[in-house]
């Protein structure tokens, strides 16, 4: 839990005791009958998630005078449908801790991993239906396709690709688009009409996108200890996001880095110097600046409403976004 | 296609035209920017299905006075929750062949095989929500959950499992849970109350029933050639079905079969000469009268709506399922 940051407290204050509640909703998705995948259901659900995303959608209902029990609902079905989709991530990169804790696919098989992954989805889309709202269906299904569709991009040409476009779609796909969704659906769930449901859509891109950006800096700026993962992962897997971008962008004759984008195999001591490179140029600050502005337009989106809690919450949230130290 | 048999050529005539539609919409659903996940999809919807969920569904819509559109629409869905659920089973179950023709997995890493499975999901989704119907797609998503539950069951406990009970909830998990969705759902997208849409759910459950139990004795009875799998594929992956249940309950002393319920290795001599005692002891008769009771049940719900064309497709669809050789 990010429980250092001050900001942090504020924003997940008001909403302390939803979260409660949709923890409470999550847990009891597991069929009684599965022993195995009730325990499966647990320890996916104790792996430590900031449940940022249920807090975006639960803010901006509030915010917005949205139905609580639906809001919850939604809540819920969100973040059941992101931990679905980190099984099956996590199966096809072979990832054996996430946070630092255990995956599913490191204890079973990669048939109990697909077919658990698959349940959470069905459970995800359950909620979803119980929110009583065909616009938050449709929303729902589009994302999920979003998702897996990005996934697959990414999977089939992802590596190695340097154009801006396609690290916006690849972000856009794999975290935006589920923030969006948070937001745009509180708002469908609550008293207010088309236009402040798009204005809240686009806060859900915009704090998204920033989200990301802040994630792919971290990778690059983070301990190992800290991230649970090595530094410069996405790197090392020929991934390339927004530091790696900018730098190129400066050093387009870079040896070290065309090495990486020619697929070549890189020694240690050939990451680790361009890691020091990139940690030491100007890519990590623009990087961050693009994740400010990001943040700047969700912020004017949210100017529109009145100033309440909820709203002040939603802007610490998205400030938080790229203070955020891990 | 059962071309073959005169039943069948009349009940698919009456939605024939439908058919072509509902064809058109799942092969649709590929994004164009993805060429591989395109050429996944329409070789998956190459591979010979018959369609009977769609035509279940179209029928009963008609014979109800549902709206076409919908009824499109919710056909495309459930044929392609029905196409998901393949692909993720043949990855699991290591198939390389389905109908005679190359499953994905055979072609494409594991990776690539489970995002498309959740590509299918997530376009069946969006699809079942363009019902506008909440109703519909609280069925659809309880349905995923109940058929992966099913799977998951039987991957940790279902071999050697010889209680009745636990093949009756495989059986419906499998397969009839989908039929009754395609009778249901149809209903629900109709201007009928509850208890005709209950009806419904019972038809569908009951034809699935008799589907998936004839399914299980074509899998004793059939030809290699014909099936596209050995014969007793079950039973050699210790998987026991109606006509192995049957046939303990008259034997329970049959050494071989206790050997297969026991796990052990069982050499192809000893299987061959148990599948021989099976075929030719009445368990295949009595699990064909099993089903022929379960199309009688759904005939008898039938009975209840006016008499018509719709109607009269639906009773040849359900004695097609016990009269059907492959």
């Amino acid at each position: 839990m990010a429980s250092n940051s001050p900001i942090s407290v504020n924003f997940f204050a008001l909403v302390q005791e939803d979260l409660v509640r949709v923890e409470e909703l999550m847990r009891s998705q597991a069929d009684e009958r599965q022993p195995d995948l009730n325990a499966a259901l647990q320890h996916l659900l104790s792996s430590g998630g900031k449940r940022v995303r249920p807090a975006v959608a639960l803010l901006s209902g509030r915010m917005l005078h949205g139905d609580w029990e639906r809001l919850v609902t939604l809540s819920a079905a969100i973040e059941l449908l992101h931990t679905a989709t980190l099984v099956h991530d996590d199966l096809i990169d072979g990832s054996f801790l996430r946070r630092g804790i255990a995956t599913l696919n490191s204890q079973w098989s990669p048939a109990a991993t697909v077919l658990t992954g698959d349940y959470i989805f069905a459970r995800a889309a359950r909620l979803a239906a119980a929110t009583d709202s065909v616009e938050v269906m449709r929303l729902f299904a589009e994302t999920l396709a979003t998702i897996v569709s990005g996934e697959i991009t990414q999977l089939f040409s992802g590596r190695g690709n340097i154009s801006r476009e396609n690290y916006n779609q690849r972000i856009y796909a794999k975290t935006a688009s589920m923030f969006e969704l948070a937001a745009a659906a509180a708002a469908l769930l609550s008293p207010v009409g088309p236009e402040l449901v798009e204005t809240m859509r686009g806060y859900g891109y915009s704090i998204g996108m920033a989200f990301q950006i802040v994630d792919d800096i971290l990778d690059f700026t983070g301990e190992q200890a800290t991230v649970g993962k090595p530094v410069a992962s996405d790197l090392r897997q020929g991934l390339i996001t927004l530091p790696a971008l900018l730098y190129l962008n400066d050093f387009p004759d870079d040896r070290d880095m065309n090495q990486i984008l020619d697929g070549n195999h890189i020694e240690e001591v050939v990451i680790n110097r361009l890691i020091s490179n990139i940690r030491e140029s100007g890519a990590i600050h623009r990087a961050l600046q693009e994740a400010e502005r990001y943040v700047q337009r969700g912020l004017e989106l949210l100017s529109v409403f009145p100033e309440n809690s909820e709203r002040q919450a939603l802007e610490d949230l998205a400030r938080y976004f790229v203070s955020r130290q891990f």
